[in-house]
């Protein structure tokens, strides 16, 4: 119902995983959801989106199993949204895309937030397609073989 | 005129990012582009994607400087699409959404191609966000602070 199921028919992890994050409301929620968002309103203000527009991708990142609703303990008719493991293993994918857009939609001096390991301070290191040894691997380096 | 624009006021790399790749069909053919696919015919074929759609989103692509455009040298009213060094960037976030929708978009036992290093025909492993001592990181363990 609320599912977009155009990709679901095709063998591709790609497609598939665009059924349930390809717009982008959807990764945005996502990415305020790792920055400890949890609350209708919060993605409101974070996200820039119209109620009705975050009522429909809420629903449906419910539905893709990546948030679940769980309600506030103090205050019985609200509730709030949290990531799954499913959910919260966007990170790597999120994380690629800050990456990418840090280095090519800003420029020089501008600014904008950066993202640190909390606890030494230091730069997240960029994410690299890495060999099983170790060896940075281009798009070219790798090929797509039937499974088995 | 081909961009939109809504999230070029944020100053998250995120948000900026998906103007240029946030919709479906735009990463899929990157997606594609990174398998040696670069005629309009060949997107066609493997996107699903109507010719208009197909159309705007590869002018979409060239304008953010993902695709460009080279000429068919034996055809001189052809040409083809080539990812640029932008381009070629995304390859750790469409590996990152591969690997997470091989790991949650299929039942076990279904079938889907297979992401190999080409040269010991290993599979590639999983994407992690680590620090700078390579430690694996979840969310909670990194943290935004302004620049500089």
């Amino acid at each position: 119902m609320v599912k977009r199921t155009s990709h679901e028919a095709t063998h591709c992890p790609v497609a598939r995983s665009l059924d349930a994050i390809g717009d982008w409301w959807s990764l945005l929620i996502v990415r305020d959801a790792f920055r400890g968002k949890r609350r209708f309103g919060e993605f409101q203000k974070s996200t820039g989106a119209a109620k009705n527009i975050l009522t429909i991708r809420l629903r449906n990142l419910v539905a893709f199993g990546i948030l679940e609703m769980v309600p506030v303990s103090d205050q019985s008719a609200f509730h709030e949204y949290v990531l799954t493991p499913k959910g919260l293993d966007l990170f790597p994918v999120v994380t690629a895309l800050w990456q990418w857009g840090e280095k090519y939609f800003f420029e020089a001096g501008e600014n904008h937030p950066v993202l640190r390991d909390r606890l030494t301070r230091k730069l997240i290191p960029k994410l690299e397609v890495l060999a099983a040894d170790g060896r940075r691997l281009l798009p070219t380096d790798t090929t797509l073989t039937p499974q088995g």
